[in-house]
């Protein structure tokens, strides 16, 4: 079995090819843990919430992470990628009519806020079954 | 769109019905996700790794998070579950023997170190597309 360390670029590939990650807010030292359908804009992740703990977030500016990752157990291969970076609101009426263009549906509800996150750290790893020839 | 609280019984079911979740470890108030393989035994989450966040954090004896989530894109519907409890690295001989007997592999690596939390408590979500026929 082999465990890879992935570059940077790399990573925001793989970021940009999905579209449902998980967003982890600590509150009280635990981490609190949401699927979103996510779009990449312009260097942000681009998701839209309700009320709750993501916004509750984004309102007090915390810094969260940002979880994508696939794997394929037949083959046992499989990566994962994951950011951090400061949670915001979308509150600028030019940006909001912007990203309300984007291409992002709400993971549940509504979805009538619209937060963002800079990709301020990333970092990821692949696995490989190892190879059946050598 | 519905956006419904499960039931701790159906929160368990749907964790049974997966094979990959991901671990939430706090460190420095910053969560780190990994994604995992993983059973479920006796009530425990069963899990492998290699020294790291994870094996530290149990030996730590933290509290942490598990997730698991499922989404179909198409139909729009999808669920989530969230448990927590506190990481223990499995070290009694006869408790380790029989879980290196259980279904599952190490998501990365060797996986050589199991370890396990409880379901201290568990919650989760389901989404749903509105009906198009109302």
């Amino acid at each position: 079995m082999e465990l890879k360390e992935l570059a940077e670029r790399e990573c925001v590939e793989l970021l940009a090819s999905q579209v449902i990650g998980r967003v982890a807010v600590v509150v009280e030292d635990r981490a609190n843990v949401f699927p979103v359908n996510y779009v990449l804009d312009n260097g942000y992740i681009v998701f839209r919430t309700d009320e709750g703990t993501k916004l509750d977030a984004a309102r007090a500016g915390a810094v969260v992470t940002f979880e994508v990752d696939k794997s394929d157990p037949l083959y046992h291969t499989g990566w994962s990628v994951m950011v951090t970076g400061r949670l915001e609101a979308v509150t600028d009426p030019h940006e909001l009519r912007r990203v309300r263009a984007l291409p992002v549906r709400a993971w549940g509800r509504n979805g009538q806020q619209w937060l963002r996150m800079p990709i301020t750290s990333i970092s990821g790893r692949r696995i490989n079954a190892a190879p059946i020839l050598t």
